[in-house]
Protein backbone atom coordinates (compact mmCIF):
# COMPACT_ATOMS: atom_id res chain seq x y z
CA UNK A 1 0.00 0.00 0.00
CA UNK A 2 1.29 3.55 -0.92
CA UNK A 3 1.72 5.41 2.27
CA UNK A 4 -0.36 8.49 2.59
CA UNK A 5 0.94 12.21 2.90
CA UNK A 6 1.63 13.88 6.51
CA UNK A 7 2.58 17.29 6.41
CA UNK A 8 5.01 18.01 9.66
CA UNK A 9 5.09 21.80 10.03
CA UNK A 10 7.96 23.65 12.42
CA UNK A 11 6.37 26.99 13.46
CA UNK A 12 9.92 29.34 14.09
CA UNK A 13 10.45 31.25 16.79
CA UNK A 14 9.98 35.21 15.99
CA UNK A 15 6.29 33.83 14.54
CA UNK A 16 5.38 33.24 18.15
CA UNK A 17 6.01 36.67 19.30
CA UNK A 18 3.67 38.02 16.34
CA UNK A 19 0.08 37.53 16.71
CA UNK A 20 -0.50 38.44 13.12
CA UNK A 21 1.95 36.08 11.46
CA UNK A 22 1.08 33.76 13.99
CA UNK A 23 -2.64 33.76 12.97
CA UNK A 24 -1.97 34.02 9.38
CA UNK A 25 -0.06 30.62 9.46
CA UNK A 26 -2.45 29.08 12.01
CA UNK A 27 -4.95 30.30 8.92
CA UNK A 28 -3.05 28.68 6.22
CA UNK A 29 -2.39 25.27 8.41
CA UNK A 30 -5.93 25.10 9.21
CA UNK A 31 -6.65 25.65 5.25
CA UNK A 32 -4.43 22.64 3.97
CA UNK A 33 -6.52 20.33 1.60
CA UNK A 34 -7.53 17.18 3.55
CA UNK A 35 -6.84 15.00 0.64
CA UNK A 36 -4.57 15.41 -2.00
CA UNK A 37 -5.04 14.54 -6.16
CA UNK A 38 -5.21 11.38 -5.56
CA UNK A 39 -7.90 11.29 -2.92
CA UNK A 40 -5.18 10.32 -0.31
CA UNK A 41 -6.21 11.83 3.20
CA UNK A 42 -3.40 14.25 4.16
CA UNK A 43 -2.14 14.19 7.68
CA UNK A 44 -0.98 17.13 9.29
CA UNK A 45 1.20 18.01 12.87
CA UNK A 46 2.10 21.62 13.65
CA UNK A 47 5.45 21.55 16.32
CA UNK A 48 5.78 25.18 17.99
CA UNK A 49 8.60 26.89 18.87
CA UNK A 50 9.25 29.03 22.59
CA UNK A 51 9.52 32.29 21.17
CA UNK A 52 10.24 35.47 23.79
CA UNK A 53 7.72 35.14 26.07
CA UNK A 54 9.60 32.91 28.57
CA UNK A 55 12.23 35.42 28.59
CA UNK A 56 10.13 38.06 29.44
CA UNK A 57 8.14 36.51 31.60
CA UNK A 58 11.51 35.23 33.48
CA UNK A 59 12.71 39.30 33.47
CA UNK A 60 9.26 40.32 35.28
CA UNK A 61 9.75 37.72 37.96
CA UNK A 62 13.91 38.76 38.70
CA UNK A 63 14.29 35.16 37.55
CA UNK A 64 18.27 35.38 36.14
CA UNK A 65 18.22 34.05 33.33
CA UNK A 66 22.04 32.05 33.11
CA UNK A 67 23.90 31.52 29.83
CA UNK A 68 27.22 29.93 29.81
CA UNK A 69 28.96 29.82 26.14
CA UNK A 70 25.80 31.08 24.67
CA UNK A 71 23.72 28.91 25.68
CA UNK A 72 20.79 28.93 28.18
CA UNK A 73 20.51 27.22 31.42
CA UNK A 74 17.24 25.67 32.63
CA UNK A 75 17.39 25.80 36.06
CA UNK A 76 14.43 24.59 38.04
CA UNK A 77 12.64 28.31 38.01
CA UNK A 78 13.10 28.43 34.35
CA UNK A 79 11.72 25.10 33.88
CA UNK A 80 8.43 25.87 35.48
CA UNK A 81 8.49 29.37 33.06
CA UNK A 82 8.98 27.53 30.16
CA UNK A 83 6.19 24.97 30.98
CA UNK A 84 3.71 27.12 31.63
CA UNK A 85 4.93 29.53 28.53
CA UNK A 86 5.25 26.54 26.37
CA UNK A 87 2.86 23.68 27.20
CA UNK A 88 0.17 26.14 28.73
CA UNK A 89 -0.11 29.47 27.28
CA UNK A 90 1.33 29.53 23.58
CA UNK A 91 0.14 25.80 23.12
CA UNK A 92 -3.41 26.03 24.03
CA UNK A 93 -4.06 29.68 22.19
CA UNK A 94 -2.79 27.97 19.33
CA UNK A 95 -5.52 24.98 20.29
CA UNK A 96 -8.33 27.19 20.62
CA UNK A 97 -7.20 28.97 17.42
CA UNK A 98 -7.37 26.31 15.02
CA UNK A 99 -10.71 25.27 16.79
CA UNK A 100 -12.26 28.44 15.96
CA UNK A 101 -11.44 27.63 11.95
CA UNK A 102 -12.63 23.78 11.77
CA UNK A 103 -9.19 22.45 12.69
CA UNK A 104 -9.50 19.60 15.29
CA UNK A 105 -6.23 20.46 17.11
CA UNK A 106 -4.84 18.63 20.20
CA UNK A 107 -1.97 20.22 22.60
CA UNK A 108 0.11 17.70 23.50
CA UNK A 109 3.68 17.89 25.07
CA UNK A 110 6.23 15.18 25.14
CA UNK A 111 5.04 14.14 28.66
CA UNK A 112 1.92 13.81 27.41
CA UNK A 113 0.89 9.78 26.48
CA UNK A 114 4.42 8.98 26.97
CA UNK A 115 4.90 10.88 23.45
CA UNK A 116 8.60 12.11 23.70
CA UNK A 117 10.95 10.19 26.17
CA UNK A 118 13.85 11.94 26.78
CA UNK A 119 17.12 12.18 28.86
CA UNK A 120 18.99 15.23 30.80
CA UNK A 121 21.32 16.29 28.87
CA UNK A 122 25.09 15.06 29.94
CA UNK A 123 27.58 17.40 28.79
CA UNK A 124 31.54 17.09 30.24
CA UNK A 125 31.84 20.90 30.95
CA UNK A 126 27.99 22.54 31.02
CA UNK A 127 24.92 21.59 33.14
CA UNK A 128 22.00 23.01 31.10
CA UNK A 129 19.90 21.77 33.66
CA UNK A 130 16.67 20.95 33.09
CA UNK A 131 17.50 20.20 28.78
CA UNK A 132 16.42 16.95 27.31
CA UNK A 133 17.62 14.86 24.50
CA UNK A 134 15.58 12.45 22.65
CA UNK A 135 15.37 9.06 22.82
CA UNK A 136 12.31 7.59 21.39
CA UNK A 137 8.91 8.94 19.66
CA UNK A 138 5.53 6.75 21.15
CA UNK A 139 4.31 7.02 17.51
CA UNK A 140 1.61 4.44 18.27
CA UNK A 141 -0.38 7.68 20.29
CA UNK A 142 0.43 9.79 17.12
CA UNK A 143 -1.18 7.38 15.02
CA UNK A 144 -3.93 6.85 16.63
CA UNK A 145 -4.61 10.74 16.56
CA UNK A 146 -3.91 11.16 13.46
CA UNK A 147 -5.96 8.51 11.64
CA UNK A 148 -9.32 9.73 13.81
CA UNK A 149 -8.54 13.61 12.05
CA UNK A 150 -7.20 14.95 14.90
CA UNK A 151 -4.19 17.46 14.37
CA UNK A 152 -1.17 17.25 17.18
CA UNK A 153 -0.05 20.60 18.06
CA UNK A 154 3.44 20.01 20.23
CA UNK A 155 5.24 22.08 22.88
CA UNK A 156 8.93 21.79 22.79
CA UNK A 157 8.94 19.78 26.04
CA UNK A 158 9.77 16.51 26.79
CA UNK A 159 10.11 13.89 30.04
CA UNK A 160 12.36 11.51 31.34
CA UNK A 161 9.95 8.89 32.65
CA UNK A 162 10.58 9.77 36.48
CA UNK A 163 8.79 12.68 36.79
CA UNK A 164 10.63 15.46 34.70
CA UNK A 165 9.68 17.64 32.00
CA UNK A 166 12.48 18.67 30.27
CA UNK A 167 13.11 21.97 28.26
CA UNK A 168 13.75 20.67 24.24
CA UNK A 169 14.81 22.52 21.17
CA UNK A 170 11.98 22.44 18.75
CA UNK A 171 13.53 21.90 15.67
CA UNK A 172 14.97 18.57 17.27
CA UNK A 173 11.47 17.55 18.04
CA UNK A 174 10.32 18.60 14.56
CA UNK A 175 13.01 16.38 13.26
CA UNK A 176 12.63 13.37 15.55
CA UNK A 177 8.80 12.99 14.70
CA UNK A 178 9.23 13.74 11.18
CA UNK A 179 11.75 10.34 11.46
CA UNK A 180 9.90 8.30 13.38
CA UNK A 181 6.56 8.53 11.41
CA UNK A 182 8.34 8.43 8.20
CA UNK A 183 7.90 4.33 8.18
CA UNK A 184 4.24 4.85 8.11
CA UNK A 185 3.69 8.12 6.15
CA UNK A 186 5.10 10.36 3.52
CA UNK A 187 6.75 12.58 5.66
CA UNK A 188 6.77 16.47 4.27
CA UNK A 189 8.52 17.96 6.95
CA UNK A 190 8.50 22.35 6.66
CA UNK A 191 10.88 24.46 8.87
CA UNK A 192 8.76 28.02 8.84
CA UNK A 193 10.54 31.29 9.57
CA UNK A 194 10.76 34.80 9.20
CA UNK A 195 13.05 34.21 6.00
CA UNK A 196 12.24 32.98 2.63
CA UNK A 197 14.82 30.07 2.83
CA UNK A 198 18.05 29.89 2.87
CA UNK A 199 20.00 32.91 1.93
CA UNK A 200 23.19 33.58 -0.13
CA UNK A 201 23.07 37.03 1.21
CA UNK A 202 21.69 37.29 4.81
CA UNK A 203 20.36 40.75 4.03
CA UNK A 204 18.73 40.04 0.24
CA UNK A 205 15.81 38.08 0.49
CA UNK A 206 15.87 37.01 -3.06
CA UNK A 207 18.81 35.42 -2.68
CA UNK A 208 17.07 32.18 -1.35
CA UNK A 209 18.58 29.41 -2.60
CA UNK A 210 15.48 27.00 -4.03
CA UNK A 211 17.64 23.67 -3.34
CA UNK A 212 20.74 22.55 -1.14
CA UNK A 213 22.39 19.37 -0.80
CA UNK A 214 24.80 18.90 2.34
CA UNK A 215 27.99 18.88 0.45
CA UNK A 216 26.68 22.44 -0.68
CA UNK A 217 25.69 23.40 2.72
CA UNK A 218 28.97 22.45 4.04
CA UNK A 219 30.35 24.47 1.53
CA UNK A 220 28.90 27.24 2.03
CA UNK A 221 29.41 26.88 6.33
CA UNK A 222 33.07 26.81 5.32
CA UNK A 223 33.07 29.65 3.45
CA UNK A 224 31.30 31.49 6.23
CA UNK A 225 27.78 32.42 3.83
CA UNK A 226 25.49 30.81 6.26
CA UNK A 227 24.70 32.61 9.49
CA UNK A 228 25.05 31.16 12.66
CA UNK A 229 21.41 31.10 13.79
CA UNK A 230 20.71 28.41 10.33
CA UNK A 231 23.57 26.22 10.98
CA UNK A 232 21.96 24.40 13.94
CA UNK A 233 18.01 24.61 11.98
CA UNK A 234 19.88 23.02 8.54
CA UNK A 235 21.71 20.29 10.75
CA UNK A 236 18.43 19.02 11.87
CA UNK A 237 17.13 19.09 8.67
CA UNK A 238 19.84 17.39 7.07
CA UNK A 239 19.38 14.75 9.63
CA UNK A 240 15.84 14.32 8.77
CA UNK A 241 16.73 14.20 5.00
CA UNK A 242 19.58 11.19 5.80
CA UNK A 243 16.71 9.23 8.34
CA UNK A 244 14.57 8.76 5.84
CA UNK A 245 12.62 12.14 5.83
CA UNK A 246 10.81 11.94 2.30
CA UNK A 247 10.86 15.95 2.13
CA UNK A 248 12.60 18.94 3.80
CA UNK A 249 11.71 22.46 2.94
CA UNK A 250 12.86 25.67 4.82
CA UNK A 251 11.00 28.96 4.28
CA UNK A 252 8.28 31.99 4.95
CA UNK A 253 5.95 30.67 7.21
CA UNK A 254 3.07 32.95 5.24
CA UNK A 255 3.95 31.17 1.99
CA UNK A 256 3.23 28.01 3.25
CA UNK A 257 1.08 25.78 0.32
CA UNK A 258 3.92 27.14 -1.79
CA UNK A 259 6.72 25.61 0.20
CA UNK A 260 4.48 22.30 0.46
CA UNK A 261 4.11 22.75 -3.24
CA UNK A 262 8.10 23.25 -3.73
CA UNK A 263 7.40 26.80 -5.51
CA UNK A 264 9.04 28.80 -2.81
CA UNK A 265 11.66 27.94 0.31
CA UNK A 266 14.65 25.93 -0.03
CA UNK A 267 14.54 21.78 -0.66
CA UNK A 268 16.73 19.93 0.70
CA UNK A 269 18.10 17.51 -1.41
CA UNK A 270 20.50 14.70 -1.15
CA UNK A 271 24.31 14.70 -2.31
CA UNK B 1 -23.51 -6.00 27.25
CA UNK B 2 -22.33 -4.63 30.72
CA UNK B 3 -21.34 -1.26 30.68
CA UNK B 4 -17.89 -1.28 32.06
CA UNK B 5 -16.81 0.93 35.29
CA UNK B 6 -15.13 4.15 34.97
CA UNK B 7 -13.59 6.08 38.11
CA UNK B 8 -13.45 9.70 37.71
CA UNK B 9 -11.63 11.38 40.04
CA UNK B 10 -11.78 15.42 40.88
CA UNK B 11 -8.73 16.37 42.89
CA UNK B 12 -9.42 19.31 44.70
CA UNK B 13 -8.02 22.76 45.61
CA UNK B 14 -6.07 22.54 48.39
CA UNK B 15 -4.57 19.14 47.09
CA UNK B 16 -3.03 21.12 44.39
CA UNK B 17 -0.92 23.71 46.40
CA UNK B 18 0.54 20.78 48.57
CA UNK B 19 3.19 18.32 47.20
CA UNK B 20 3.19 15.27 49.50
CA UNK B 21 -1.03 15.47 49.32
CA UNK B 22 -1.03 15.42 45.46
CA UNK B 23 1.59 13.44 45.24
CA UNK B 24 -0.03 10.64 47.68
CA UNK B 25 -2.91 10.96 45.63
CA UNK B 26 -1.44 10.65 42.66
CA UNK B 27 0.37 7.57 43.67
CA UNK B 28 -3.09 6.14 44.96
CA UNK B 29 -4.42 6.86 41.17
CA UNK B 30 -1.96 5.38 39.77
CA UNK B 31 -2.37 2.01 41.60
CA UNK B 32 -5.93 1.96 40.92
CA UNK B 33 -6.42 -1.94 39.86
CA UNK B 34 -7.04 -1.94 36.02
CA UNK B 35 -9.33 -4.85 36.15
CA UNK B 36 -12.06 -5.08 38.70
CA UNK B 37 -13.15 -8.84 40.09
CA UNK B 38 -15.55 -9.64 37.49
CA UNK B 39 -12.45 -9.22 34.82
CA UNK B 40 -13.79 -6.22 33.36
CA UNK B 41 -11.35 -3.34 32.76
CA UNK B 42 -11.29 -0.12 34.64
CA UNK B 43 -10.89 2.62 33.07
CA UNK B 44 -10.20 6.49 35.19
CA UNK B 45 -10.16 9.71 34.37
CA UNK B 46 -8.41 12.42 36.93
CA UNK B 47 -9.43 16.02 36.64
CA UNK B 48 -7.80 19.03 38.38
CA UNK B 49 -8.65 22.58 39.86
CA UNK B 50 -6.38 25.43 40.35
CA UNK B 51 -5.28 25.88 44.12
CA UNK B 52 -3.33 29.28 45.00
CA UNK B 53 -0.60 29.20 42.36
CA UNK B 54 -2.66 31.53 40.15
CA UNK B 55 -3.04 34.38 42.56
CA UNK B 56 0.60 34.00 44.09
CA UNK B 57 1.73 34.18 40.48
CA UNK B 58 -0.62 37.48 39.44
CA UNK B 59 0.48 39.02 42.95
CA UNK B 60 4.10 38.48 41.58
CA UNK B 61 3.24 39.65 38.66
CA UNK B 62 1.17 42.77 39.90
CA UNK B 63 -1.96 41.96 38.39
CA UNK B 64 -4.94 42.79 40.43
CA UNK B 65 -7.64 39.98 41.19
CA UNK B 66 -10.87 42.08 40.93
CA UNK B 67 -13.91 40.69 43.39
CA UNK B 68 -16.98 41.22 42.59
CA UNK B 69 -19.59 39.81 45.37
CA UNK B 70 -16.80 37.81 46.67
CA UNK B 71 -16.66 36.14 42.75
CA UNK B 72 -13.24 36.22 40.91
CA UNK B 73 -13.08 37.96 37.61
CA UNK B 74 -11.53 36.44 34.72
CA UNK B 75 -9.92 39.67 32.87
CA UNK B 76 -7.80 39.19 29.38
CA UNK B 77 -4.08 38.89 31.87
CA UNK B 78 -5.53 36.82 34.68
CA UNK B 79 -7.16 34.39 31.85
CA UNK B 80 -3.38 34.20 30.43
CA UNK B 81 -2.15 33.11 34.33
CA UNK B 82 -4.98 30.72 34.51
CA UNK B 83 -3.60 29.37 30.68
CA UNK B 84 -0.18 29.62 32.05
CA UNK B 85 -0.50 27.59 35.53
CA UNK B 86 -3.88 25.37 35.23
CA UNK B 87 -3.36 24.02 31.47
CA UNK B 88 0.66 24.27 31.69
CA UNK B 89 1.92 23.89 35.21
CA UNK B 90 -0.29 21.83 37.19
CA UNK B 91 -1.50 19.99 34.14
CA UNK B 92 1.86 18.50 32.99
CA UNK B 93 3.75 18.34 36.12
CA UNK B 94 0.57 15.91 36.90
CA UNK B 95 1.22 13.92 33.99
CA UNK B 96 5.03 13.75 34.10
CA UNK B 97 4.64 12.29 37.92
CA UNK B 98 1.67 10.30 36.58
CA UNK B 99 4.21 8.80 33.66
CA UNK B 100 6.77 7.99 36.29
CA UNK B 101 3.72 5.92 38.42
CA UNK B 102 3.64 3.70 35.13
CA UNK B 103 0.38 5.57 33.87
CA UNK B 104 -0.43 6.78 30.51
CA UNK B 105 -1.61 9.76 31.14
CA UNK B 106 -2.07 12.68 28.80
CA UNK B 107 -3.00 16.49 29.27
CA UNK B 108 -5.69 18.21 28.41
CA UNK B 109 -7.57 21.46 28.66
CA UNK B 110 -11.44 21.85 27.15
CA UNK B 111 -9.61 23.04 23.74
CA UNK B 112 -7.82 20.16 23.29
CA UNK B 113 -9.55 18.15 20.54
CA UNK B 114 -12.44 20.06 20.98
CA UNK B 115 -13.14 18.26 24.46
CA UNK B 116 -15.77 20.76 26.36
CA UNK B 117 -17.22 23.24 24.54
CA UNK B 118 -18.51 26.47 26.49
CA UNK B 119 -19.83 29.90 26.36
CA UNK B 120 -18.79 32.91 27.90
CA UNK B 121 -21.37 33.59 31.03
CA UNK B 122 -23.98 35.18 30.86
CA UNK B 123 -24.90 37.40 33.84
CA UNK B 124 -27.46 40.29 34.36
CA UNK B 125 -25.58 42.33 36.44
CA UNK B 126 -21.93 40.89 36.94
CA UNK B 127 -19.33 40.34 34.14
CA UNK B 128 -17.16 37.57 34.98
CA UNK B 129 -14.56 38.52 32.33
CA UNK B 130 -13.71 34.83 30.84
CA UNK B 131 -15.58 32.58 32.95
CA UNK B 132 -17.19 29.72 30.85
CA UNK B 133 -19.99 27.65 31.21
CA UNK B 134 -20.15 24.08 29.68
CA UNK B 135 -22.28 23.62 26.87
CA UNK B 136 -21.13 19.69 25.45
CA UNK B 137 -18.50 16.93 26.24
CA UNK B 138 -16.54 15.58 23.32
CA UNK B 139 -17.16 11.81 24.44
CA UNK B 140 -15.79 10.34 21.46
CA UNK B 141 -12.57 11.70 21.87
CA UNK B 142 -12.86 10.43 25.46
CA UNK B 143 -14.11 6.86 24.66
CA UNK B 144 -10.83 6.66 22.05
CA UNK B 145 -8.30 7.16 24.50
CA UNK B 146 -9.59 5.34 27.47
CA UNK B 147 -10.38 2.29 25.32
CA UNK B 148 -6.11 2.99 24.35
CA UNK B 149 -6.20 2.67 27.80
CA UNK B 150 -4.82 6.83 28.26
CA UNK B 151 -5.73 8.10 31.02
CA UNK B 152 -6.96 11.63 30.48
CA UNK B 153 -5.80 14.29 33.11
CA UNK B 154 -7.64 17.34 32.61
CA UNK B 155 -7.28 21.40 32.94
CA UNK B 156 -10.16 23.40 34.52
CA UNK B 157 -10.32 25.45 31.42
CA UNK B 158 -12.86 25.25 28.20
CA UNK B 159 -13.09 26.77 25.18
CA UNK B 160 -15.93 29.10 22.60
CA UNK B 161 -15.07 27.38 19.46
CA UNK B 162 -14.36 31.21 18.33
CA UNK B 163 -10.85 30.81 19.33
CA UNK B 164 -11.04 31.95 23.11
CA UNK B 165 -10.00 29.80 26.30
CA UNK B 166 -12.30 29.97 29.15
CA UNK B 167 -11.56 29.79 32.94
CA UNK B 168 -14.27 26.89 34.31
CA UNK B 169 -15.20 25.58 37.63
CA UNK B 170 -13.25 21.96 38.35
CA UNK B 171 -16.42 20.44 39.95
CA UNK B 172 -18.85 21.63 37.30
CA UNK B 173 -16.15 19.73 34.68
CA UNK B 174 -15.84 16.67 36.46
CA UNK B 175 -19.90 16.48 37.23
CA UNK B 176 -20.92 17.44 33.27
CA UNK B 177 -18.10 14.80 31.77
CA UNK B 178 -19.36 12.26 34.68
CA UNK B 179 -22.88 12.46 33.70
CA UNK B 180 -21.89 12.78 29.60
CA UNK B 181 -19.68 9.07 29.94
CA UNK B 182 -22.66 7.91 32.05
CA UNK B 183 -24.35 6.33 28.67
CA UNK B 184 -21.30 4.22 27.83
CA UNK B 185 -19.81 3.67 31.41
CA UNK B 186 -20.85 2.87 34.60
CA UNK B 187 -19.47 6.01 36.20
CA UNK B 188 -17.99 6.69 39.64
CA UNK B 189 -17.33 9.73 40.09
CA UNK B 190 -15.09 11.05 43.38
CA UNK B 191 -14.25 14.24 44.81
CA UNK B 192 -11.55 14.51 46.63
CA UNK B 193 -10.61 16.79 48.90
CA UNK B 194 -8.96 17.76 52.40
CA UNK B 195 -11.51 16.46 54.56
CA UNK B 196 -13.10 12.97 55.71
CA UNK B 197 -16.35 14.04 53.50
CA UNK B 198 -19.07 15.94 54.32
CA UNK B 199 -19.34 16.55 57.95
CA UNK B 200 -21.77 17.22 60.51
CA UNK B 201 -18.90 19.33 62.63
CA UNK B 202 -16.96 21.33 60.33
CA UNK B 203 -14.67 20.77 62.91
CA UNK B 204 -15.05 17.36 63.77
CA UNK B 205 -13.25 14.74 60.73
CA UNK B 206 -15.19 12.19 62.95
CA UNK B 207 -18.52 13.71 62.17
CA UNK B 208 -18.78 12.54 58.22
CA UNK B 209 -22.08 11.50 57.14
CA UNK B 210 -21.59 8.05 55.61
CA UNK B 211 -24.82 8.28 53.12
CA UNK B 212 -26.88 11.66 52.38
CA UNK B 213 -29.52 12.53 49.69
CA UNK B 214 -31.10 15.72 48.47
CA UNK B 215 -33.76 15.80 51.21
CA UNK B 216 -31.43 15.63 54.17
CA UNK B 217 -28.79 18.03 52.24
CA UNK B 218 -31.58 20.43 52.02
CA UNK B 219 -32.39 20.51 55.37
CA UNK B 220 -28.91 20.43 56.57
CA UNK B 221 -28.31 23.67 53.96
CA UNK B 222 -31.58 25.09 55.87
CA UNK B 223 -30.05 24.48 59.51
CA UNK B 224 -27.07 25.73 58.06
CA UNK B 225 -25.25 22.64 59.44
CA UNK B 226 -23.30 22.52 55.73
CA UNK B 227 -20.19 25.19 55.29
CA UNK B 228 -20.60 27.45 52.54
CA UNK B 229 -17.35 26.05 50.54
CA UNK B 230 -19.36 22.62 50.59
CA UNK B 231 -22.41 24.00 49.30
CA UNK B 232 -21.69 24.14 45.70
CA UNK B 233 -19.42 20.79 45.74
CA UNK B 234 -22.80 18.99 46.61
CA UNK B 235 -24.99 20.37 44.49
CA UNK B 236 -22.82 19.73 41.58
CA UNK B 237 -22.43 16.19 43.12
CA UNK B 238 -26.27 15.92 43.13
CA UNK B 239 -26.99 16.77 39.61
CA UNK B 240 -24.42 14.44 38.81
CA UNK B 241 -26.31 11.87 40.56
CA UNK B 242 -29.55 12.52 39.19
CA UNK B 243 -28.49 12.95 35.45
CA UNK B 244 -27.68 9.77 35.63
CA UNK B 245 -23.67 9.21 37.19
CA UNK B 246 -24.13 5.39 39.25
CA UNK B 247 -22.64 6.43 42.09
CA UNK B 248 -21.04 10.16 44.02
CA UNK B 249 -18.44 10.11 46.57
CA UNK B 250 -16.80 12.89 48.39
CA UNK B 251 -13.85 12.21 50.72
CA UNK B 252 -10.61 12.50 51.73
CA UNK B 253 -7.59 12.04 48.78
CA UNK B 254 -5.76 10.27 50.53
CA UNK B 255 -8.46 7.13 51.15
CA UNK B 256 -8.94 7.15 47.40
CA UNK B 257 -9.21 3.18 47.10
CA UNK B 258 -11.76 3.12 50.08
CA UNK B 259 -13.48 5.89 48.72
CA UNK B 260 -13.87 3.69 45.40
CA UNK B 261 -15.27 0.84 48.20
CA UNK B 262 -17.50 2.92 49.80
CA UNK B 263 -15.56 2.11 53.11
CA UNK B 264 -14.94 6.45 53.55
CA UNK B 265 -16.39 9.83 53.09
CA UNK B 266 -20.02 10.50 52.08
CA UNK B 267 -21.59 8.74 49.20
CA UNK B 268 -24.79 10.49 47.48
CA UNK B 269 -28.07 8.62 47.79
CA UNK B 270 -31.28 9.35 45.95
CA UNK B 271 -34.26 10.62 47.78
Amino acid sequence: MKKHPLYIIKAGGHLIDDEQQLQLLLDNFAKLPCHNAEGQPVRKILIHGGGKLATRLAEQLGIKQELVEGRRITDAETLKIVTMVYAGYINKNIVATLQALHCNAIGLCGADGNLIQAHKRIHPKIDYGWVGDVDKVNTQLLETLLESTVTPVIAPMTHDQEGHLLNTNADTIAQTIAVSLSARYEVKLVYTFEKEGVLLDFNNEASVIASINSEQFNTLKAEQKIVAGMIPKLENAFTALEQGVNTVIIGKAEKLAKLLEGQAGTTLTHA
